[in-house]
């Protein structure tokens, strides 16, 4: 693509960088922003700016928050011994949306993959079975991805923690084998939380 | 959508405010800038403000331009007697692309569509009358859309420089390279049959 100006060509290439963007997308993203007040753009790049200079992680679930601690860690009406394991915060969000879930997140960063170099160190399982031991927590629901790695996840940590006093589920199998949770429907979803089975009765099948 | 943090929820808004861009798509264009250094957000966020700030549009054609005359009017190779009527800037890159071309263009803005309320002084029409009066344009080439817009803006145009000694044409209209001539609407058959061409002259291309 050709560019008579290389401010232009610039900010194209800044937006084509993204996923799932070309550009030509790209294009017509920059091409928006020139079409109004200069405004509009200052404030655009200020809130992105703004938010990865500001946003923290909380140290309880690995969610994304304003505080050293969470909303939803902080919401004393949420049932706090209660822990859903989930991937990533885009799960957290799916869930959320689907109104069903009272208790709390912890957020992995993946699931195990060797095959991509993922070993249980990379990924936050140490501060899980930390906070399980160090707050009690009644149940631990698991609720990632139904494919191998999920499943190497799930028994991975269900060892870890098998002498805790901790119940060990894992959302129903409502979800097509080798689907991913973002964008499973929100009452599939919502059922799938609602009918979680124990996790021996899962890792059997 | 429900956010645990403000900061990520007005971040996802503003990316989800550009047209085509839904608030999954704009999510995960957030989490691709927290996933990587806080240097790539901050680079992305003032090349955007950057270009919005400093980028000019050319005195002569309207094309966006580093400075007051845009690179295309400002290099002599190219045959500046030459003007190519376009709506766009994306139609502008469409035909660069083509590498066909290696005249100048003009950038109307738009087309005349009282429907939308778009009237000829909301286009940059009168600067072309002026330019082609001023610089003795030797040929003026009409690059619109094929439709009932464009063909009105052609015809006005054409009436307000018809005393001027400039060669007025448009595109070919046809039948689109890999086009199904079964799918091809009547109007546009209708005139590639014509506006015939000799064989010789389109083998040759």
């Amino acid at each position: 693509m050709q560019f008579s100006s290389s401010l232009l060509e610039n900010a194209v290439n800044e937006f084509a960088r993204f996923p799932g963007i070309g550009k030509k997308t790209a294009l017509r993203m920059v091409l928006h922003l020139l079409k109004q007040d200069e405004s509009i753009t200052e404030n655009f790049s200020e809130t992105i700016a703004r938010m990865r200079r500001d946003i923290k992680f909380c140290q309880r679930c690995n969610n994304v928050s304003d505080a050293d601690i969470c909303s939803i860690c902080a919401n004393s009406l949420r049932n706090q011994s209660l822990i859903c394991v989930v991937e990533n915060l885009r799960d957290v969000i799916a869930i959320e949306n689907t109104q069903q879930f009272s208790g709390t997140y912890h957020i992995l960063g993946g699931v195990i993959s060797p095959l991509d170099g993922i070993g249980p160190d990379q990924l936050q399982i140490e501060s899980l079975v930390q906070r399980i031991q160090k707050e009690q927590t009644e149940e631990l629901i698991f609720a990632l991805s139904p494919n191998i790695q999920g499943d190497t996840t799930i028994y991975y940590i269900q060892k870890k923690i098998k002498d805790f006093n901790c119940r060990i589920t894992t959302i129903a199998r409502g979800i097509a084998f080798g689907g991913d949770l973002e964008y499973a429907d929100e009452l599939t979803l919502g059922r799938s939380l609602q009918n979680r089975m124990p996790v021996d009765k899962y890792i059997s099948h």
